[in-house]
């Protein structure tokens, strides 16, 4: 279809935000509107102006023969601190404290605008980790982890506690729960990683961490290796965490045995500055 | 920011397709770009133009004092035979084949681009159904739901098997399942869901269909109702399943005690001519 600029900007912005992390060369949207490369360059000049401008991510050109142009989605600090500040408002609600210092935050991981906000800003801290696959377990941290994996484009592996019928040979690994030190098992299918991989480990909730420390076990066990550990909610605990390197979004304490609770920044900020987020490539 | 049409297209599309079933005023766009809202409708006749002949969806404008436009996400009948005809190629191997009459789909369901096409693909469908949630049973709808509920902006409720303690009190039903005729229980936390909400349910896989009549039982007994019935891959049988009314993308047949499998369309396509998709609506 021979398209004007007008049209094609309109495409081509939308082709780009419905395929992030995928090289597209010059030449497919070249003769997808029948338009010169030196047009579809000069859109794409607009486009990536526009993306960085608003901080919603990167134009990524490769030259040479298999080159092209890829979308990385990202966040901008400005909204990172606006997505925060939000979140921890939500989450602060007396109401949603439980029995066992847990947090009633089904209704906020039910939100797919939400979700989907958590997994960019993740996933903007981790863009430049060429990532492979992310991890989580069953079933709270199934929702982040596709919200991740959708921006960065790769495939999620869910852990589960027993191995279902449904996915063939599994490994398994036991590990001990940091905060109630009971022995527990974790199940993976074999044909779900591959060795050498590049794995995000995920997660909506870490107290003493030993579930994630689990998952790196288990992903040493297919002879991959961690590309990160990104956590929603940690708690502040006197003991550090059974991992390290981690990025929490948020931090929740309970202060003494009173029905209080509170909710500072977790660590992101630091990562924020650090990774492949705006304000480090301008 | 003051921005040219070119700019302003990209930014808007962007935000269209950013905020699916959100009515958006044109004063918003007006502003945040500067522009008298004369411009900013023809914009939006351009975007809507490319849209609809791109088969992404519809912009709908509504009138008057609260009026504005909203993106409703869609896929063409095009697309939507493309991605079944892929679907059914890679479900179709026989390696997939597992005790039982179950099928590995793991590695399908894990990719997010996958399950995203799916999601849009049931949300078209659904399109003009008024859904104020999607509801799934924990753990392999998981993905399906988020992705449906991300084009139509609404929140995912998960059943489960047992209660947890991070969810506060539970509503809990017991129903028998179709297929091994056991009596199991299903749970859902007492605020996950309101009285008079409209209810699509998603699932991954259908035997029977008695978790599905499960959660119909239970989306009743919160006094809401069943505004439709989705699921990716059902099981040719003899016996009718206990639900009606279904969608079904493939349809899975084993047929005698052979290792084999068949893999061929649900009944998809008489839905995809009579709802909200673009052949209906042009």
């Amino acid at each position: 279809m021979k398209l004007k600029r007008s049209s094609r900007l309109v495409d081509m912005t939308a082709y780009l935000l419905r395929h992030p992390h995928q090289v597209i060369s010059l030449s497919y949207f070249s003769e997808r509107y029948e338009s010169a490369k030196s047009s579809i360059s000069e859109d794409l000049t607009i486009i990536k102006e526009n993306f960085e401008s608003q901080e919603i991510g990167w134009l990524q050109t490769q030259a040479g023969a298999t080159g092209g142009v890829s979308y990385l989605p990202s966040m901008g600090c400005r909204e990172a601190e606006q997505l925060l500040g939000h979140l921890q408002k939500q989450m602060a609600q007396k109401e949603r404290l439980l029995p066992g210092g847990y947090l009633y935050m089904t209704d906020i991981l039910g939100k797919p605008d939400y979700v989907n906000a958590i997994g960019r800003l993740i996933a903007s801290i981790f863009i430049d980790e060429h990532v492979d696959a992310v991890m989580t377990m069953e079933t709270k941290g199934i929702p982040l982890a596709y919200a991740v994996a959708t921006q960065q484009n790769v495939p999620v592996v869910v852990v589960r506690r027993i191995s279902k019928v449904t996915e063939g040979s599994t490994v398994s690994i036991n590990y001990i729960s940091g905060s109630s030190r009971r022995i527990q098992t974790m199940v993976l299918p074999r044909r779900s990683l591959k060795a050498h991989a590049r794995v995000l480990i995920v997660d909506d909730f870490m107290k003493a961490g030993g579930t994630m420390k689990g998952m790196a076990n288990l992903v040493a066990e297919f002879g991959a290796e961690v590309a990160g550990v990104a956590v929603f909610v940690e708690t502040k605990d006197e003991h550090p965490k059974l991992v390290d390197h981690y990025v929490s979004l948020l931090k929740l304490s309970i202060p003494g045995q009173k029905e209080m609770l509170s909710i500072e920044n977790g660590n992101v900020y630091k990562w924020l500055s650090g990774a492949g987020t705006l304000e480090s490539r301008t």
